[in-house]
């Protein structure tokens, strides 16, 4: 087996190599066009409130706005609740608005701009509704993902949950590395969870995205799939700050 | 010259080597520990706005605190007026409010959380009083390097002027970095500045100290300095998450 297997839609897990250091464990997801995780795992509770439930009615200062045909209505007004300004596509600052954790905390800005990088295909910067509904769903996937892998059900995914996530998705990494993972994205969490070791949502989807962006980036120079590249300095500065 | 020339305190720029593809321009800035720039560019104008003015007065809502002794008595009070659960320290919700741009805007969060990184010497995530003089007067350095490259005047940085920057600075990148740096940051600088091309004071501060450290980082690897590394999966994922 090699020692990473996540990958894009389409993407077959590369051939064993008899040099690699790492042997990834369990068949890949899934993966969408987009990254990661979805469906699979999933035991599709409803009504978790990680994304934030969309309200039941019309916002009370909504404009006169119809949903798109076939849109959903419930995700249509809580789009519309989000986009105070009502200019009909929603800022990075106004997607946090819209995206909450399991303990109604907001999602944290890098999370919320790496969801913005995904699904803002037009890459003007802001989020039309089509688009936030691609993000919507996205997120309903990674949510059953989370659950999934929750297994003490502490709505924070720990050490063994997280290296247990990975393995599932592919990616057989030493626990120094988990633990810095747990470290970073703990940190990022906020100072009141700082140093407990406990993953919440926002920062379980950074985590794994950033494991799966960095390992596809890390394959496209690892051309015979040995687990070492060769790259200067520039391609190495590229690399990094385009993953980031 | 080297590729890369900025680095430590105490550091001395690599000998030439011949095997490089990339050659520094100018001296390297007498870092401090902290990082890049500080001090010898400043024409040191006061007043000028970037990290907003600590207030005249004692704020109306602090306690009976005392500035420690030799402390700078408007410093201090600006430290208390941010901490506004007067809990004697700033957490990176609190130091946000502390660093203003010079179009008064607050720093983005990335580079509150490195300012914070670079500063909380005790990693407990939250900064003290004299953790905060010290940042304080790394900022202040950094204001004064700023505007010595803000060569027109506008208050931010145009890829001309950060290129000359960080030129200066011993990094000679070629133009398409710069350019991805330039989509990077200011994309980073909120929607409203969004594709313009112009990097805010937080943002410049935020590229500058990135491109420092993933060339510190490089240079780890580059031992025998020719500008090429040979790096495994996990080294190379433990590199990028470190730096971020």
């Amino acid at each position: 087996m090699s020692y990473y297997q996540g990958g894009n839609q389409g993407y077959r897990p590369p051939p064993q190599s008899q040099g690699t250091q790492y042997s990834g464990g369990g068949a890949p997801p899934s993966y969408g066009q987009q990254g990661p995780p979805p469906g699979a795992y999933g035991h599709g509770q409803q009504g978790y409130p990680y994304t934030g439930p969309p309200p039941q009615g019309r916002p009370p200062n909504s404009g006169p706005q119809q949903p798109p045909p076939g849109a959903d209505q419930q995700l249509f007004f809580w789009f519309q609740a989000v986009d105070t300004d009502k200019s009909g596509a929603l800022t990075t600052e106004e997607l946090q608005k819209a995206l909450i954790n399991g303990d109604w905390s907001p999602f944290n800005m890098e999370t919320v701009r790496l969801m913005m990088n995904m699904f803002d295909t037009d890459n003007n910067g802001t989020i039309t509704f089509p688009e936030f509904a691609g993000l919507w769903r996205y997120i309903e996937d990674w949510k059953k993902c989370f659950q999934t892998f929750d297994a003490d059900g502490s709505g924070t995914i720990n050490f063994a949950e997280l290296k247990n996530a990975l393995r599932t998705f592919g990616y057989n990494l030493s626990d120094n590395f988990i633990n810095l993972l747990i470290k970073k994205y703990d940190k990022y969490g906020g100072n009141k969870n700082a140093g407990k070791g406990d993953v919440t949502f926002d920062n379980f989807v950074q985590s794994c995205v950033t494991v799966k962006t960095l390992t596809d980036a890390f394959r496209r120079y690892d051309t015979d799939n040995d687990g070492w590249i060769l790259i200067n300095y520039e391609q190495f500065l590229e690399l990094v700050v385009n993953n980031r």
